[in-house]
């Protein structure tokens, strides 16, 4: 029991990785900037589901995953500046990193070698991260964000990963007023991608292989949308995207030869979707055309978090999210459906404080 | 003859690509902003074996290659303003584009979906283009460069090509002081990678499967030299790199995923070497440790041809070329040579007055 103990719903292995059973674990020890979150709501993502079903290999259980995280503070740390006691607050996907390299220093802690993973990550003293599947979490303030008055938690809630994650790359490649962004993949990321791209000001397109999300995606307030099973679907639009946010996950079968020739001269093909295949075939042709790049991106740094949270609550952005409460069969059920692409377009597990008292 | 017709050494099929024979054509009609160029130089490239071994597809027979040319002015448009009777002037390996779209608005006439190749591409009138294996060369003043005098004709002349192709994504990717920059593949591009790179002020490592190139890209001004084939060559170089410039032409077991760790986060890879093979494999994992990005490039524009040219005079930045006189048999003997990659680094065709007057 806290705080010696927290306690939450964990996957025991691969074979049984949607049916979650109680688990009670032993947090890292309390360190002298470190807030303890009782939390409130989780968002389900997707990397959830790729790491309990072993897809990206997760060797360690039981696990709980959970990275999506809103909560009370309710033990702040002597060194702790940002938070008090009592504060709503959020974690996301990442919850430590050295923060003494370079690539920490200036700002891309995201990057860094030394990074842990909210849940099935190693904190140096051999600790292994769990997620926000549970009653609480132990986080650094440096990975722990006050949560605007404004904003509504169940909604908020996914914002914590993959809204990052469609944020970041937006901003650092310069989305905003006079810009055309292209949103591939209108799924859980790619959702809060037409959603940030037009709270920045972007003329957004929404991307997809049929109509069939359309009217969803307009609806988000994407200014178009192109369906790519159609004929020439590029017609029109070469040469005039600024950026592409891929958000798709899958790679086999993918050409992205059709999707490059939409970008202007030395335009960005950014993809956060992070397929269990291989990858992709590229030639240096099909960059040639008009000497584009293609990336990935990963989450975004804590400024980045607070200006996105600040742009939620400024804008009203509101993403679209079903609420399951939580328990062992809430969170099988969220887990299956996400497994199934039963989703729209984002879950926020919810209720926690009639499991956890 | 001149003025009427031009003459040169064609390829006339790809079974013959080493065999030129002298070929008579007639050149496009002389506009107002057109100017003549009584050739007096020209450098041999790898474009040159791809194209008449048919390697890149080449289908008009006969061709005549050659796309770093340096000669006279002989004739001006009542139109240009750049260039007088009698000037030095050099062309490169784009000879024209519609000048009217947005992209070649923008100074970035390389990717004008009209542009027109310097040999075996075709004038909106129907005009096959025909290289600098020849007697003269029109051009429009816009793809027409004056040669600071501090220049030497025959090591200029490979820079309107691979040097430009190497100065363009340095520049564009802020090559200079307080960056790291590699440099892949020690060839003809290469040796110009290494030369501009330290020319702009940056830190320079030649990147090449062995050692046997050492010696040379030191003597070039490399700071630093990385053999591929040495045991863990990346180990105390990881992530910090600021770009890598990548002229190597195979890509077949071309494992990307070392080079790319390298890179500081967001870095970008740029290949400019052109591959005869498929491409690489890329997955989005091996993008995101670092969020580095993927690209190519292809050439510069007219401000940056002119401002290598400068720099060049500025720094007496000197290429490694060795001259071969123009004939039937010079030519052939390059193109064998080149093919074989028996060249350090660039051949430079010369005494084009004992073959044309």
């Amino acid at each position: 029991m806290y705080p010696e103990t927290f306690e939450g719903f964990a996957a025991h292995s691969a074979e049984e990785w949607n049916k979650p059973k109680r688990h009670e674990f032993t947090p890292k020890p309390f360190g002298d900037r470190d807030i303890d979150v009782k939390i409130v709501a989780c968002g389900v993502c997707g990397s959830d589901v790729h790491t309990v079903t072993g897809g990206w290999g997760n060797k360690n259980w039981p696990i709980i995953p959970g990275h999506e995280i809103i909560g009370e503070a309710v033990r702040v740390g002597p060194k702790v500046t940002s938070v008090k006691v009592g504060d709503r607050v959020g974690v996301g996907a990442q919850i430590f990193s050295c923060m003494e390299c370079p690539t920490c220093k200036e700002g891309n802690e995201t990057y860094c070698p030394d990074w842990v993973d909210t849940y099935g990550g190693f904190y140096p003293d051999g600790t292994m991260t769990m997620g926000g599947y549970s009653s609480h979490i132990r986080a650094h303030e440096h990975y722990t964000f006050p949560i605007p008055d404004a904003l509504d938690t169940n909604l908020t809630a996914p914002m914590l990963c993959a809204g990052l994650t469609a944020y970041s790359p937006l901003v650092r490649n310069g989305a905003g007023p006079g810009k055309k962004i292209g949103i591939v993949g209108i799924g859980g990321i790619g959702h809060f991608g037409i959603l940030f791209s037009k709270a920045l000001g972007a003329e957004t397109w929404a991307i997809s292989r049929t109509d069939s999300k359309k009217a969803d995606s307009l609806a988000m307030g994407a200014d178009g949308f192109l369906a790519t099973a159609d004929k020439d679907w590029t017609a029109g639009h070469k040469m005039t995207f600024d950026m592409i946010l891929c958000t798709a996950s899958g790679s086999d079968g993918f050409d992205l030869a059709p999707y490059l020739s939409l970008l202007r001269v030395h335009g960005k093909f950014i993809a956060v979707g992070l397929p269990e295949e291989e990858g992709w075939k590229v030639s240096p042709q099909a960059l040639l055309k008009n000497g584009c790049l293609i990336g990935s991106s990963h989450l975004g740094n804590r400024e980045e978090m607070l200006a996105m949270l600040q742009l939620a609550a400024d804008k009203g952005v509101k993403s679209w999210v079903e609420t399951i409460p939580i328990s062992e069969e809430g969170v099988g059920k969220a887990l299956t459906r996400l497994h199934s692409n039963d989703v729209k377009y984002r879950f926020t597990l919810t209720d926690y404080n009639k499991q956890f008292e």
